[in-house]
């Protein structure tokens, strides 16, 4: 903490910088560099350097995050109200893979204590995971799986946790229409995430759209022994219980459930399989080049783009000379910076393929009478952010300087995709939860969390890890923030200090050996899936 | 159940009839009017009782449900393969309120023991209910709430049970998008159901985009007493904590939170207060033109529109008599019937309101590039129901005989339409999750629901009476099915006795005498927003 009149320019062509201290700063302030503040400014809000004429660009990060409404002087508050917001670039003539080669060394040398997997994947958490082909099973899901922990769980103790992948789709929905194909193949992922073993076992009720055999078609998952899954037989012959090449499947509706706890008991009786089989995982030291982490940030405010997501840019490119998988995301805050994204890009189809999923996402916004300025939230705005092209700048210094090798759109996976190392851009929605979801589909291990103003956020498939933008915060939420990059903007630790402290936390808690806040307390949110298509 | 062949033919006009039998019927069998089968036939799916010629109209419910695809002999099995769908009918020149007047005597002398609230609503439980603005606090509510059962809920014995309204709306959505009103006067509605009684205690982030303000706008709700949600008073004075006329707020980014435990220790202050009122509230003697019922029906089968519904339907005519309010919902399964709706309107005014809600849905439906005939499910073809067509003639019987005096829009509630008695049009989507949750925001105590294929379905916030069409269901699912309609078909009881069985239960269980099945086991389904505009 300081009690320094003190502010941050981003990059020496900026005419704005950031007011850093708690509480803000009082009119007539001296800055330090002989600028006296003409407005009270807020903490994380910008303050101008120079005066600025209306209609001048005001820049931070070197780039024009808007256009002066009117005169602005020296030292005035420059908030959102002064600021028009310019068009988004067009996609055409985008640069491709024009950016200078990326030479850092290798990072060698670091291992973690994972789980392999006989697909090649490891995990970090060793969990049975309950897959749910349709809302309807939840009730019967959560039931069975209160019954899980209680009953089974105790005998097999290298077995982390029991976790139902419950969500709201499956059923009353136009699964046939053209965007479905997202939360399907979003929850078919999900089951096949790293955590989970390759042990995959669906409840099913029977008469939904979103048929086992359609989460599942042929060919999409290891073979597993199979229950029954038959909607009538007789009448449509819908599922082949001599198909080996299935998961394992209780599904509600069968014949042979008479009774609600029978329903139960079929549950309880093939995780029991599944636990004795996890059950005999060992964690075994495996290079860092295993990890699949996807960072994201939520809550934001205007340190999230000077402290937190800088120290996890620095993380990022550490993982990604280690060997390991990266994934960011977030559309709309990616949407603005798309020219510097595609000239980092490997190669001119990985340019295209992030051009595509923009332009996709465009649509899917004009469609419904928005667009990329709908991203930006209250909260942000009290905290600095006048707008979602400065929101945009500070949210890709998560990706680092490595260079974009994959691009993943929303529900597909890393495996499926043929991808196991590098920084790969996955398309999400910026929202929270559903971002945290299709990462965990993609295949994510480890979810890093940037906050400004402060969420409770936690997965309960994977460990989540909260770093804090403002030294303020993590002081109040001692127990929730796993990092405090607010110490970046005190002026006691640098963005390699704290980029590196993430990395060797990321280590410590891939391995088992520290649990996150979120863990502790088992805060864990709901799943959500991503589903453009209509409601029936 | 019956072993004689026999099938049901809803109307003399119809040239198709159902057949009855467990398991079907195999071909050569010779029905009791002397018709033998030229096919096997499943059980709940159609046979041809006169041949069909190609072009011709199958009829069922004195309703082409289609056109033959190709001559249909008598005796075979008429299936979906068989069966062009009939285009929409068109919503101009619908008929207008044309029906007879329904000369139905008003039921009198029926009560039940219910909650009465301040504003004339009856409750029928006595619920705590934590409002939530936002996903992002859900893992602390979840939390909080486990604390509230076990420390605080013993000490209210009148209080029934302590409930997070948790969804996935909030943020990371395009809250000023034109279709955000449906979702968020949605959440506000549902937080003012009569089985909440007028206690309304919010969980807020801080910085999301539903401020609590936003949710709760100046004379929407009740006057509580406020606790402190500030997202930055300094920066955007964005929550007036002098304002009486507001809901208690527990804002979990506000500064008085140090630690994670202060968060959790101040929902239970709040808690606590709200369940103090809460417990002095008594069950008295009501009319039964206090309940509000939501009638739906979900995993439909052929036997839905031969059994349980026409059952509902009847008990609807006996509630709406007793001066009781009863809504039926499910769009897409109303469209194909929307003429014999407006028919029964009570108004010009009524009918179009009914139209324009279709309209709305099919727009809707058309955006995503769908149409209504997304509704079918696997389960409901299995089951004997060829298309969407119809499905509908069978749900709509749900609705009785009775005039249609109101139309609500998705999420609008009966008393914020004035309407406090009749037979109402809720539109809502036909998922059950979201139909449910819609009828839950309209203000129902008391939830009807219909099942063929079986489903565990369940509401935290209201009971949910169970009706299965069919009693080989009802037998195998003898704990998870609250009525058996199937005893209809069976030839065991009449429409008229199970109608009334219904009636009778929807008393003693809004009474509290008797808990419905899922209840008993606490069978729980999320509550599913229908939130039609994009995702950022």
């Amino acid at each position: 903490m300081t009690s320094t009149p003190l502010f941050i320019q981003m990059h020496p062509a900026d005419n704005v910088a950031i007011v850093v201290n708690d509480g803000g700063l009082p009119a007539g302030t001296v800055m330090p560099d002989g600028l006296t503040l003409v407005d009270r400014v807020p903490q994380g809000h910008k303050v101008a350097l120079t005066p600025i004429a209306q209609g001048q660009a005001v820049r931070r990060y070197n780039v024009p995050i808007g256009y002066a409404l009117q005169d602005i002087p020296a030292g005035a508050w420059v908030h959102e109200r002064l600021l028009h917001m310019p068009p988004a670039r067009s996609l055409d003539n985008l640069p491709q893979a024009t950016a200078p080669a990326w030479n850092a060394e290798p990072l060698t040398g670091y291992t973690f204590e994972g789980y392999r997997n006989a697909d090649g994947t490891v995990g970090t958490r060793n969990i049975l995971a309950i897959t749910t082909t349709v809302q309807c099973v939840a009730g019967v899901v959560d039931f069975a799986v209160k019954r899980i922990k209680a009953e089974l769980l105790p005998r097999y103790p290298n077995v982390d946790d029991v976790v139902g992948l419950e969500h709201t789709y499956g059923c009353g929905v136009a699964i046939d229409a053209p965007d479905a194909v997202i939360p399907i193949r979003t929850l078919r992922h999900l089951s096949q995430n790293p955590n989970f073993g390759g042990e995959v076992l669906v409840v099913s009720l029977g008469c939904e759209k979103l048929q086992p055999e359609r989460l599942f078609p042929a060919g999409s998952i290891a073979i597993q022994s199979i229950a029954a899954c038959v909607i009538n037989t007789r009448a449509t012959g819908q599922f082949d219980t001599n198909n080996e090449a299935a998961p394992d499947v209780v599904c509600l509706q069968a014949e042979q459930h008479v009774g609600f706890m029978s329903m139960v008991d079929s549950i309880l009786h093939s995780a029991d399989k599944h636990l004795k089989r996890l059950n005999a995982r060992r964690r075994e030291t495996v290079p860092a080049s295993a990890l699949v982490v996807g960072v994201q940030c939520g809550g934001s405010d205007a340190f999230s783009g000077v402290t937190a997501n800088p120290a996890v840019g620095f993380c990022t490119d550490l993982l990604v000379r280690a060997g390991a998988t990266v994934m960011f995301s977030e559309t709309t805050e990616v949407r603005d910076a798309i020219d510097q994204m595609t000239a980092r890009a490997t190669s001119p189809e990985i340019a295209q393929a992030m051009a595509r999923e923009m332009a996709w996402y465009d649509a899917y916004l004009s469609r419904g009478s928005a667009d990329r300025s709908a991203n930006t939230t209250p909260g942000n705005k009290a905290g600095g952010l006048s707008n979602i092209v400065e929101k945009a700048m500070g949210s890709i210094i998560k990706s680092g300087s490595a260079p974009i090798s994959g691009v993943l759109a929303p529900g597909e996976s890393l495996r499926g995709q043929g991808i196991t190392q590098g920084l790969v851009y996955a398309a999400t929605p910026a929202s929270d939860f559903i971002c945290g979801t299709l990462q965990l589909a993609a295949g994510m291990t480890l979810h890093v969390f940037t906050t400004g103003r402060g969420t409770p956020y936690g997965l309960a498939a994977c460990p989540v890890i909260k770093v804090a933008t403002r030294s303020d915060l993590a002081r109040r939420w001692h127990d929730l923030m796993d990092i405090n990059a607010g110490r970046i903007a005190d002026g006691e630790a640098s963005i390699a200090d704290v980029g590196w402290e993430l990395f060797h936390l990321m280590l410590d808690v891939a391995s088992g050996r520290k649990k996150t806040w979120a863990e502790h307390w088992q805060l864990h949110n709901a799943l959500v899936l991503f589903n453009p298509a209509p409601i029936t």
